[in-house]
This record gives structure tokens, C-alpha cells and sequence, in this order.
């Protein structure tokens, strides 16, 4: 039988290796990189290579920066009071799309998880305590995890390790989604909502 | 508003330009390249470079090959009185992972199709008219265009023009697929199945 040429073969495989892309679906993507335009195909080659070597965890908020410290840290007119606390680097592009949002970041990386066997230190959570020790500017931590059960217990663990220093420890809040029907929502959500509510 | 460092939005960009990937597919598969093994991040752009500077399509039967003639071509223990006439790469393939057919290829690249203003000139039918010219050794053409309407259409005009120098033009049966229901077949599939029933 007659096996695809090398370099498709591994082409093919390469992108087999990307999350939910499996053996059809890359031998498509494949074949259509052969139809692409050759800058666009150079294009991609780099911008892989470059965002492999170029890019790194701020040495302060752990987010994905080119310099370090990343432009969020270094920026002054932010206030430096508040430190918003997220499970990943594209959790604070959502914040960022809010505009509402102007203290600093902390980055985790990951969330406490009994389950898949991953404990605070794990995590980064050791600079965000350095962090605090450091700089007695911080008045507020704003735990922004998600609201799963990992997620809360990581939110838990947290307050309960930074509160005693004396700092305002904070949650977002959860409830319905604006927009959101109430005979949709889950349980929990509207259990939430309830708990949650706020006088008019 | 703080925008991604410009590597991961370079890398974004690029991901999007994939067939079926939008922002938030390409955010997420950049963010995974970031947590990727150095060595598959190389190997992926390698190949990326690899497959596009090295593959080219074989000037005897089209299909996508690194040496010019195609494997298949030089092959000479394959039957060359039968050429199968495909619609792209992918489908010599799909034959050849069936082990039963052993003669050769011609790839078309493309269908002619009214709709989308392709017509015969743009696809790779000169080149078969040369090949059955050039070698009088073909006995016979097999037609393996999709049974979509391009695809009738193309066996159409294929047949018309081949037949004349006298070979013998075929087509692949339409019928039910191995395993199908018959309740489940649509009525083109049912049509074709009945229109081409065998003797037992």
C-alpha cells in the first residue's frame, strides 16, 4: 500500500498532536496547508517558533508576557491596591475585554485538584503570597476562579491562607447570566442568585 | 485595554486561517502551543515549511508526491492499462487503503462545476487527454468522481471525450453501503441501487 509522502505524513502528525484535532480532521487540515499561500504558511512556521521562544510567565503575575515584568505590572496608572486572582493567562484577556477592571493580576496556572492530584503548591501560589509579604500596597484579593467545585475550593484555600494578614479577601459574585432565562438556569446558579441577592 | 503579547497574536491570526477554526478555537490551540514540548513546537514548524517547499504534484498523474514521477507512476509492477480518475489527492488514498485496486491515478484537482465557474480547462483533464495519447497501453479509464452533480457531470464529459479513441470508460457502482439500512438510504441511493442490480 501506498503511504502518503513524508513530509505530509508529518505534517499529518503534527497536528494530530493539537488538542481535539484527530487523524481525519488533520490529514484535512494538511492537505489544505498545501493549498495555502506560501507567505501565510511561512507565516505560521514562525509565529509557532516565535511564540514558543519569545514569550514567558511575568516573574510577578505569572501571566504570558514578552517582557518581563509584563506591561500590566509595570504599568503605574493601574491600581496596584487591588490583585485580581485567575486560573489562567486567558481568563485575564476576559477581564481586559470588560474594561471596567483596573487593579493588577495573579495567575495560578491551574487550580487545587484532589482529583487530578494537583495540591496548592502545585500552582502559583507561593509568588502571590511573596507578592503580599512584599508589598504592603495590596488591600484586596479578588478570587476570580470558576465556579466549579475545584475552582471553589481553591477560592477557599486561598482566603483563608490571605485573610489573616489582615488584607480584604473578595469573590466574584455568582448568579444568573444577564439575559439568562430563570427557567434555563441550573440549580446551583439559582441557588447562588438567591443567596446572592442584593436589595433594590 | 491590554492586547495579547504580539507572538500569541500572530500565532492566533495564524491558527484562524485554518479551514473551520474561529477566534476562540485559535486562542485556545495557541495557549496549548504554548504548553507544548519545545520539540514538537520545532517539528510542527519544520514540517509545515517541509511540506510546502517539498511536495508538488507529479507531472504524469497529478497526485501529491516529494519525487516527480509519483511512486504509483514509476510502480512497474502495477496493471498501467487501468488509470482510476480522482478528484483530489485524498481519494487515491482512500483506494490504495483498500489493497484490491492496483493499477494507476490521474487527479483532478477540482470538478467542473457551473455553479462555482469551474469548467474543464481549470482542472487537470489536459494532462489525461496527453497520458492516453502518449501510451496506447490504456485499456481502460475508471471514473471515481464524487456521486455528487459536479461530480456526474465531470464522469459526463469525461466519458464523451475518452470513449471515441476507443477505450473503455467505467464508472464505480452507486448503491447501498456495506452495512446500510435500507430505511435509512435517501432515494438517489435507493434509485441507483435498484437501476444497477445484479443477476444472483
Amino acid at each position: 500500500m501506498i503511504q502518503y509522502p513524508e513530509p505530509l505524513a508529518k505534517l499529518i502528525e503534527s497536528y494530530t498532536k493539537l488538542p481535539g484535532i484527530g487523524q481525519k480532521t488533520a490529514t484535512r487540515l494538511a492537505f489544505y496547508t498545501l493549498s495555502m499561500q506560501e507567505d501565510d504558511v511561512t507565516n505560521f512556521a514562525k509565529s509557532l517558533l516565535s511564540a514558543k521562544r519569545d514569550l514567558h510567565n511575568c516573574s510577578i503575575c505569572g501571566n504570558i508576557t514578552e517582557d518581563d515584568p509584563c506591561p500590566i505590572c509595570r504599568d503605574k496608572t493601574r491600581d496596584h491596591s487591588q490583585i485580581l486572582v485567575v486560573e489562567q493567562s486567558q481568563d485575564v484577556m476576559a477581564m481586559e475585554r470588560m474594561h471596567e477592571y483596573h487593579g493588577l493580576y495573579h495567575v495560578l496556572h491551574g487550580v487545587i485538584s484532589p482529583v487530578a492530584g494537583t495540591g496548592p503548591e502545585d500552582i502559583n501560589i507561593t509568588s502571590l503570597l511573596k507578592r503580599l509579604k512584599k508589598d504592603d500596597e495590596v488591600k484586596e484579593i479578588i478570587i476570580a476562579t470558576n465556579a466549579s467545585s475545584d475552582g471553589e475550593l481553591t477560592a477557599g484555600y486561598l482566603a483563608k491562607l490571605i485573610k489573616p494578614a489582615g488584607i480584604k479577601v473578595t469573590r466574584l459574585a455568582h448568579g444568573l447570566s444577564v439575559g439568562a432565562d430563570i427557567d434555563y438556569a441550573d440549580e446551583m446558579t439559582l441557588f447562588k442568585a438567591v443567596q446572592g441577592r442584593t436589595e433594590m
